[in-house]
């Protein structure tokens, strides 16, 4: 091998490097929940800011098994990793991986309930006042919003802020909040809805893209032109939803490479003795298509 | 950390058992294009085999840059890696990695064009027969192919064994295969195609998921009802396009996490120095649903 390494031109000896700095120049990277979706842009952004840096990634998928996640751990820290990241899909704080840790943590994308841990979450509410304001500033004044469960952290939080944003226009949903499920399934029986209870919505503010596909089949089938007489905004900016509806889909970008990378570098600034503490919390992007487009 | 370690209830350390061993219980794992949709499976089934063994995995995602590859290899070298896994989502052979390498290295999903190293492939061939004859099982005879650009490997594949499966039972295509796009778009307007020729095909083998959906769409728009007067079978067992399309499709699954499992086990044995050679290609299964449902 060394041989071959020595072909390819490879100098610097990792093992070497790390007696004479301490450092293994690794990070290891836990998802709570399983990889997928949301994990990956995340990934991305964190391993090309570590990448960057010559800092190698250990991915670890925990599955959603805090027995899983504890192995993963104690597997980082015998290795001697020099920080971890912690992601995974829900953007609710969830309760720190470990505490007295000697090693940085990083939390991304999910953020830790302990306002001393360092986290890198979407501003959720952001992305809501924009789309709302979006909305509005292409003249729709009858804004109804269509989500995922009330139980869930990103629904209620959309939600509220897209209750704000209007009131602070003097304006009110034009129906109450719709909660269902994360589905398209749930879009076209809201768009159903909203249709039998007369509320003439001239908007809909949907809570992922996936929902407003929904929204967008249910009521083109219903003799609905979109934008003409309803506009419609989904949240995620998921290339094969806001692609694959008709018309394209104007969307909220939760930028997740951003909060991979970000996330990224502060953990760096930790390793290197600059530690920030506390909730980061990024903006969101409105990316609008022809789903919003003026008449 | 050592503290918090003991606290955790580690005993073994990594980097003496490394000593003992002469190995680092590390994994490299290089996706040649982005991290994604394909490769997220099967980066989960090599982890947990990899994970089960406690070999900790390196991630790298070269972004389909050569550079970016070569560096990754040499760092994973002086890193002293155990093995390799090279991952992609093209199922076509690729150049090997590099020669000469004093580490195993195993190919997953893509394959090398070197027949001596060892491929872990899905046998895209036994997909196209198993939905070719889930169709004429239900008693479909009119059959059209509807798939991806003809420069495609898997389009030409999977197009080659539709053909030869059906002539096998004196069979034609009802129409020429449809190449074009992986797209929802030109599934529309596939179905748009088959309708204008007259075709009167009584089912449709798409060679993806999001073409079998906007096949659906144009169909079931044009009047027709799936599986009534056309059954559809899609390519991927993409969960989002399966359960999105109405009714539910009828999918090909290339079990990829079973891929990334079997490369993961067989990186495993060449570590333990019984090496196997060449390319081994894994059966699909196909998962019925209401698409494909009798009458």
């Amino acid at each position: 091998m060394r041989e071959a390494a020595d072909r390819l031109g490879f100098v610097a000896n990792a093992a070497a490097r790390s007696l004479h700095s301490g450092r293994t120049y690794t990070v290891g990277m836990i998802t709570t929940d399983s990889i997928g979706r949301f994990s990956i842009p995340l990934l991305i952004g964190a391993e090309g800011a570590l990448g960057a840096g010559q800092v190698s990634v250990f991915l670890c998928d925990a599955r959603d098994d805090p027995i899983r996640e504890q192995y993963y751990l104690r597997t980082l820290l015998s290795r001697n990793v020099d920080g971890i990241i912690v992601t995974g899909r829900r953007t609710q704080a969830r309760a720190p991986i470990a505490a007295g840790l000697h090693v940085p943590v990083v939390y991304a994308f999910i953020s830790s309930a302990d306002p001393h841990d360092c986290s890198v979450v979407p501003d959720e509410a952001d992305g809501a006042r924009r789309a709302v304001r979006h909305l509005l500033a292409t003249g729709r004044r009858r804004i109804a919003h269509v989500t995922g469960p009330e139980h869930h952290h990103s629904a209620t939080v959309r939600a509220a802020a897209t209750e704000q944003t209007l009131r602070a226009e003097g304006l009110d949903l034009a129906t109450p909040v719709l909660f269902g499920q994360w589905s398209e399934a749930w879009g076209r029986q809201a768009a159903g809805v909203l249709l039998a209870a007369g509320a003439d919505v001239d908007a809909v503010f949907c809570g992922s893209d996936q929902i407003a596909r929904g929204v967008a089949e249910g009521l083109r089938e219903a003799g609905r032109a979109i934008p003409g007489d309803v506009a419609l905004v989904g949240f995620d900016n998921w290339d094969i939803m806001v692609e694959g509806c008709r018309p394209a889909l104007t969307s909220i970008d939760m930028d997740l490479e951003g909060i991979g990378r970000s996330a990224a570098e502060l953990l760096l600034a930790a390793i290197n003795g600059d530690p920030v503490r506390g909730r980061r919390a990024l903006p969101c992007r409105l990316v609008p298509r022809a789903s919003t487009a003026a008449g």
